[in-house]
């Protein structure tokens, strides 16, 4: 019988909470669908660097690599915030997307029926939202060299320091972020809109040429259009639905994600997937993890809502396992706990419904399997 | 008597139209307030490449220059989008603003009350919403050097090209942006929110000591506040009120400042300033601009709103000639005419309202005054 491995990563703050509803869920699976996960745990973020001095140990990267999956819970809090930059939580989690290269980071945004009045847009405007951004995750100004901090004292500046940062994308690490985009869009609504500035940065000339290359070439069965990412911004606020799969950049990719989950109003419910190359055994490297943050100011209180991290597990089940049966199912058990009016604290709106703690949540949906 | 000197640029798509209504306002001023406007006119943008063969011409560029303030109603338009990148009609905007030196753009973003229903977002998130971006406008990944696309045949790079822009920020430029935004907010509600991804990007950490600098030096009595510029996409979506000045740099700036606007439902209605340092008589370098689009789709229709191009010359009686009474007569003669009903076909919602064109608009703003 096929055994997968999982890294389960908690991190900081609410991290551990929300992953040990997702450990109920993994072991409903294995109980009721016989299906054999092998799961070990290990530290990332600040809980790494309190234990090892570093966010990532290199141990924990080569069991990473090792594993058929990663889920991570969440990284960060303000305790670190003094951090040095080089072993900042954060640093911990770039590390792991960077050395397993995971170069397409999945990001749906979708509004959840029972949820769409909790949305700050109005429910016209998001109602059965279901749109998909593509983030290429590691490249981009997040890693181009150089970068840094340095003395400067040019005549006229000020304080005598320079910041830098490289923007560099080959046209390789284009393509394969659009490839993915492009197969993507085939299983939804066939359409792709790519965001970038080319009016201004010759990487986003770059990056429109290639995307269209790849189109051309390989996928012109799918409908493509390019927007500049500021106009892009615009019209996830204006309306939202016009999208089907966006792919854009690391860094506009990380605003643009941002901004579309909160448009639904269901931060609390979004997970993520970042994918890589496929490995000896088909599968793709993989990490998981919801799209919402670490929430220190409620962790340990039973307050977070874990199903962005449950959900971030069905889509494990689905691209990594190809389990696309089972991950229906754990979507829809989550769908029945919300329409029976089940709500963690951050779902809790003005017509009320059954108030559960994290753990409680975990259960209900465990039951709904 | 003072003479103001003018240099209007109007550019492409609906600039023209837009700026032959600020025409009709400045006459007003002129007739009835004894004020003395020597006004010029120049192209810029696709309108200048058609006639020079460049985006701004080196005459526009030194008339501009020795200009007290500069009007610009839009650049661009998909008939341009074939143009090589360096004579781009955006070229001549970039241009104008580096070589002006006008680091200090302030985009104001204001929910009309009359207008509260075309946002997006729900009457009570945006109702009286007025916040104010102060972006960075002459420094950054817009023009950082190393930049551009050449061959890598590096292995493994499919396509074989390599595109690179430079993120580079000097603390000096960093300092004079934040002093602005600072200044700005002692005369609204005394806060200030700086925005960078200072946990992925050393140019961002150079930007939070900067600001934080700044603050504790010169404006201790003003709240400062820092935050993930992929946090502020998402604050501004939940609650965008919770802002009153936000300080970020010119890339954070486009995308933030685009989606604030957005909130607003009142894109045709939304100026903006472009500032520079004090001239030898005392008034900064300006440039005035909507910040909305060049719309070519609707050009030549009378279908275009001039708000956004007569608050721009609003914000240029205030900011570049001191007049502060004179700028508020004009933003009040503008509610006024919301206020009856006087509507724009982009302003005209299910309750109605007396449509009118982009000229009627004009007329009735000059006669509210
Ligand atoms: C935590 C941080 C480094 C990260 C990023 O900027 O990519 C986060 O914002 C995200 O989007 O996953
Ligand atoms: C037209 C373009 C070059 C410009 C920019 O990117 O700055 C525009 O989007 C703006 O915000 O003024």
């Amino acid at each position: 019988m096929t055994t997968y491995s999982l890294l389960i990563l908690p991190g900081d703050g609410i991290g551990p909470e929300v992953m040990a509803e997702v450990r109920k869920v993994v072991g409903w699976f294995q109980t009721n669908r016989g299906l054999n996960f092998d799961v070990s745990e290990d530290l990332v973020g600040g809980a790494a660097y309190d234990k090892h001095g570093t966010p990532l140990a290199d141990e924990t990267m080569a069991r990473a690599q090792a594993a058929d999956a990663v889920l991570l819970g969440a990284v960060g809090g303000q305790k670190y915030d003094d951090l040095d930059f080089s072993v900042k939580p954060e640093r911990g989690l770039l590390r792991l997307r960077k050395e397993m290269d995971l170069f397409a980071n999945l990001r749906p945004a979708q509004c959840f029926d029972a949820l769409a009045d909790f949305s700050s847009l109005k429910r016209e405007v998001v109602a059965g939202l279901d749109i998909l951004i593509v983030r290429e995750l590691t490249s981009g100004i997040y890693f181009g060299q150089p970068r840094g901090i340095s003395e400067d004292h040019t005549p006229g500046n000020e304080g005598g320091r320079v910041g830098i940062n490289t923007q560099r994308y080959t046209s390789g690490e284009i393509r394969r972020v659009a490839r993915s985009a492009f197969e993507l869009a085939r299983k939804r609504g066939n359409r792709v809109c790519s965001m970038e500035k080319a009016n201004v940065m010759e990487s986003g000339i770059l990056w429109r040429e290639e995307v269209q290359w790849v189109h051309d070439n390989e996928y012109p069965d799918v409908e493509l259009s390019h927007m500049y990412a500021d106009n892009g911004a615009m019209q996830l606020v204006r309306n939202p639905r016009q999208f089907d799969v966006i792919v854009t950049d690391n860094l506009f990719g990380d605003i643009l994600s941002d901004a579309a989950a909160m448009l639904t109003g269901s931060l609390g419910m979004l997970p993520s997937a970042s994918l890589g190359a496929p490995m000896e055994n088909g599968r793709p490297k993989a990490l998981y993890e919801p799209v919402h943050g670490s929430a220190p100011d409620i962790a340990g209180q039973g307050l977070a809502n874990p199903i962005a991290c449950i959900l971030s597990f069905a889509m494990c089940l689905r691209y990594s396992f190809g389990l696309g049966a089972e991950a229906d199912m754990l979507e829809k058990a989550v769908e029945t706990v919300l329409a029976q009016g089940v709500r963690t604290a951050d779902l809790m709106g003005p017509e009320g419904g059954t108030p559960v703690s994290t753990g409680q949540m975990g259960d209900h949906i465990v039951a709904a399997l």
